[in-house]
C-alpha cells in the first residue's frame, strides 16, 4: 500500500492554547486535485475526533478513504474544480504529533506528558499546513463533528482566512449530555487496569476501556429510530453464539461488538483522551464575552451552509441552528439545512444521497 | 432503624420461564395502609430495576421510600384507602431471593448458578406474595419502568387476577437501544477484572463496572433538556476539583459520580446482570404469536392509565400508546397520558406533581 499522506512541520516552539509548548512537531494531510495558480481553490476539511486525513482515495493510496464518496471527480466535493485538504488533527494518532510520539526532550513518548491539547491548537496546526502550501485563503472550510468545532476555532482565530464554509452535524460547544457521554467513555479507558495512567503497551493494552468507550460512542453517533428498522429485536443465530450466560445475543449487540473490535487497536487511547477533552473544553462563547451567538458574531466569511440532522442526539438540530443564526448575523449569506435521515450523528458518513445534494449544490454555487 | 419488610416464602420447588428451579426461595415486601374484608382494596406496585420494597415510610420503618411523595395518606396513592403493596423483584438483593443469596444445595451463594431469571418469574413471585395476603384480585396493579414490563407479564399470566392497571413510564418490550445501552453495562461489569465471573468479594470489587453502569443508566433515565437548564457548562470550584488531568471538572460530571458512588455498593452486580438481562428478554409479542397488539389483547381488565413522557429516550412515548392501544382493543377503557416532564425516563420520581395529578385522579375514580 502506497501512503498519500504528506507532513507539515509547525513553527517549533509550538505555542499551545492552555500554554504548553511542542517542539519539532507536525501534522499529516492529504490532498486531492490540484491547486490553481491564484491559490483560490482550496477546500480544508477538518473531521470528526477518530478520522485519518485519508478522507478518499488517491492515486498514491487507492484504498477508500472515510469519505469517499463525497470526494472525487465529479463528486459533491469535486476534485476536477477544487483543490482539497484533509488534515489528520493534532493530537490524533493518525500522523499528526500527538501523545504517543517521542517526545524530542526525552526520547520517550509523551503519554500523559503531552501537553493540554484544545481544539484551537488543533485548528492551528491545520491552519499553519494551509499556510506552508501557499494558500492565504480557503475557497470553503468543511467541518464534520468535532472537526466542525475545530472550524469555528479556525475561522475565530484567522479572520479573512476562509471565504466560505460548510458546517457539518456539530455544535459551538458542548452540552452536558455530550459531555456526560464523552467523560464516561474517558472514564471507561481510564479504570481499565491496563491503562495504567496512560503507561500501557500493545501487549498490555486498555482493551475493555476502549471496547466500551466505542461501543457508547456509535450508541450515540446513530439513533434509536434506524435501528428499530434495522435490528428490531432479532437474535443472532445459534451458531454466531458463544457459551457466555450474558455473552452477545442480540443483533444490534453483534452489531456494536463489531464497531468495538475495529477500533479498539486503530485509535491511541491517549489521543482519544486529549481529543476527547479537547471536545468538551470547545466554547464559541469564549470568544464572546461568555455568549455564544455575539462569539460567532466574530466570525466574517462571504457565505456558509449549516447542516445539522433532527436524528442527532450529541449535536441535537438546534444547536447547529445557532451556528446558522450567529453567522448570519455576522453578515454571511447562511443556508440551513436540517436532514431528516435516520442515521443521527453519522448521517453526514451515511445517507451520502442528502449530504452530497447539500454540499454539492453549496459549491457548485461558490464563484 | 427498624424494618417493615415481611417474607413470603415462594412454592418449593419455584419452577421459571426459561427451566430452572429454585428451592425455599422468597421475595420481600412492604404493606401500606389496611386490607378490607372484601380484599378488595389491594394496589400493587411493582419496581423498576434496582428500588427495593421500601417505597415508602412506614410506622416500622420511617426512612423516607423511593416514592415517598406519591404514597401515604391523602396522597396520590392514599393508604387511608388502599392497602399498598411493594414486592421487591425476585432476583433482587434488597431482600428477595437473588444470586446472592445462599444456595439451599450448596450452601454457598448462587452467583451465576442461580437460575436464568425472566419478568415473567417476577411477576410470578410477586403474584404469589399477593396470594399469600389473601388477595384473590387487585383493584389496581401499577408497575413502574422495568416493573411496568413486570406488570404486564403478571396480567398476561394470571387472567382475572387484576381490576385495574397503572403502566408508568414502560415498554412492552425492549427496542435495540434500550437493548444496546443495558447490554453496555452488563459489559462494563463483566470486563472489570474484580467481577471474575461473579465471584467478587466485598474486598475485591467490581467497582468500576458498577460506577460505569450506573452512570451510563442515569444518562439515560434523564434527558438533555433537562440537564441543558440544570448545568449547562457549569464548571466545578477549584476546591471540588483533584489533580487528576482527566478528573472531574463539570458539573455534570460531578452529579453523575454522585449517583454512582451512591449506587455502587447497594444494588449486588449479578443481581444486576440477572434483571438488566431479563429487561431485555421480555416481549409482550411473545404471547400474540408474534405480535405485540395481539399479545397485549389478551389482557382482559376493566380499566388503565397508561403514562409516558416524550423527553423518555430509553422508554420512548410511541410504546406507552402501543399498551395504551393494546389494552383498549382489549376492551379495557383506557386513558393515555402523555407528559412533556424534562427529567426522561425518570419523570416518575421527580415530577411527582404531574404524576400524582394523573394517579392520584385515576385511583380516585375507581369505583
Amino acid at each position: 500500500m502506497h501512503d498519500a499522506r504528506r507532513y507539515h512541520a509547525l513553527p517549533s516552539p509550538f505555542a499551545m492554547k492552555r500554554g504548553g509548548v511542542l517542539h519539532g512537531a507536525h501534522v499529516a494531510y492529504e490532498t486531492w486535485g490540484k491547486l490553481s495558480a491564484a491559490a483560490d481553490n482550496a477546500v480544508l476539511i477538518l473531521t470528526g475526533l477518530s478520522p485519518s486525513a485519508h478522507a478518499a482515495a488517491h492515486a498514491e493510496d487507492p484504498s477508500p478513504g472515510w469519505w469517499e464518496d463525497m470526494i472525487g471527480p465529479g463528486k459533491a466535493i469535486d476534485t476536477d474544480r477544487w483543490f482539497v485538504i484533509c488534515v489528520n488533527s493534532l493530537g490524533s494518532d493518525k500522523g499528526s504529533t500527538c501523545p504517543a510520539s517521542l517526545d524530542p526532550a526525552t526520547g520517550e513518548p509523551y503519554r500523559l506528558s503531552f501537553p493540554e491539547l484544545s481544539l484551537e491548537d488543533v485548528a492551528n496546526a491545520a491552519h499553519a499546513a494551509v499556510s506552508g502550501l501557499g494558500i492565504a485563503q480557503l475557497a470553503c472550510l468543511i467541518g464534520c463533528s468535532m472537526g466542525g468545532m475545530s472550524a469555528l476555532a479556525y475561522m475565530l482565530l484567522h479572520p479573512g482566512s476562509v471565504r466560505a464554509h460548510i458546517s457539518v452535524d456539530t455544535a459551538p460547544r458542548a452540552q452536558p449530555f455530550a459531555i456526560a457521554i464523552r467523560s464516561l467513555q474517558r472514564e471507561a479507558i481510564r479504570l481499565d487496569p491496563n491503562w495504567k495512567e496512560g503507561q500501557y503497551s500493545h501487549d498490555s493494552y486498555p482493551e475493555a476501556g476502549m471496547s466500551i468507550a466505542r461501543k457508547l460512542g456509535v450508541i450515540t453517533y446513530r439513533s434509536a429510530m434506524e435501528w428499530n428498522g434495522r435490528f428490531a429485536r432479532i437474535r443472532l443465530n445459534p451458531e454466531q453464539r458463544d457459551d457466555d450466560p450474558f455473552g452477545l445475543e442480540f443483533e444490534v449487540e453483534s452489531y456494536l461488538e463489531g464497531h468495538a473490535r475495529r477500533f479498539v487497536h486503530t485509535f491511541d487511547p491517549n489521543s482519544y483522551l486529549y481529543l476527547s477533552r479537547a471536545s468538551d473544553w470547545f466554547d464559541v462563547a469564549e470568544y464572546g464575552e461568555g455568549d455564544v451567538q455575539r462569539g460567532l458574531e466574530r466570525i466574517h466569511i462571504e457565505r456558509a451552509m449549516v447542516i445539522g440532522v433532527s436524528t442527532d442526539i450529541l449535536f441535537p438540530l438546534e444547536q447547529q441552528e445557532e451556528i446558522a443564526e450567529g453567522l448570519k448575523a455576522a453578515g454571511a449569506d447562511v443556508e440551513f439545512v436540517a436532514l431528516d435521515s435516520p442515521q443521527g450523528h453519522d448521517a453526514f458518513l451515511v445517507d451520502i444521497e442528502n449530504y452530497s445534494r447539500a454540499i454539492g449544490g453549496f459549491l457548485t454555487s461558490l464563484r
